[in-house]
């Protein structure tokens, strides 16, 4: 797509620090990381979030998502990391070309990725079970 | 193993509210959701983190994610969500048998997964790419 960033810099318009590449994806460093190193693989064809990616482009893109992760690990001497893919704009979604960041993490990084939890009531599970089943 | 609260899902020892199952993956509601209808999509295999997953199974429980992704967004009625995966125990990982965290998102939730950015100085990027490229 002409006006985004990620298909920009697929085409070589916008520069980035690129680190892998192959046929279907481009992994580069976010420019604002959460911690440095920190790397986005993304489809080179623009998707706008999971749900529109076939499934062997998936594929494609979390076994490149675990090669990365690897290589990050080594490279930075730690085997801690977040695999996170923010999809749609209430998901904190911000380029809508999809993306899998990778976060390469250490002990007491002071960053928050953990959230506060709901409880469910009594058969709330069981509604929510069936109710998620009725469209698998 | 045998004291892996998954696994012993995984054989029914300890009860879960499964959505889906297949050869290689359970999928089950979280019991401390970050929002109602948050799943998590396990191997039935024990493996602690991503690099442990062999590439085709890593495959396998991405478009399994994917299909139930889908599932709970028809489900709540939004399209948003966060696929999020913690691998060590300095990313967050509590449960050490990896797990895809798929959570429905709402405008407004209050949920808090974004991060606060770093900096790269000068030919640092430079620098974090060379070294993560000669791992790949």
């Amino acid at each position: 797509m002409e006006d985004c960033v990620f298909c920009n810099i697929i085409k070589g318009k916008i520069p980035a620090a690129k680190v892998y590449e192959d046929d279907n994806s481009i992994t580069f460093l976010d420019i604002m990381p959460a911690n440095k190193g920190h790397c986005l693989v993304i489809p080179k064809k623009h998707y706008e979030t999971m749900l529109d990616i076939p499934d062997d482009q998936i594929s494609n893109l979390m076994k490149t998502a675990k090669k990365v992760a690897k290589a990050i690990s080594l490279s930075v001497g730690n085997g801690a990391y977040n695999i996170v893919m923010n999809n749609g704009q209430a998901a904190g979604q911000i380029v809508p070309h999809a993306h899998i960041h990778i976060i390469p993490r250490f002990d007491n990084d002071a960053l928050k990725l953990s959230w506060s939890h709901k409880k469910y009531q009594a058969k709330e599970m069981e509604e929510f079970t069936n109710n998620i089943k009725k469209f698998l």
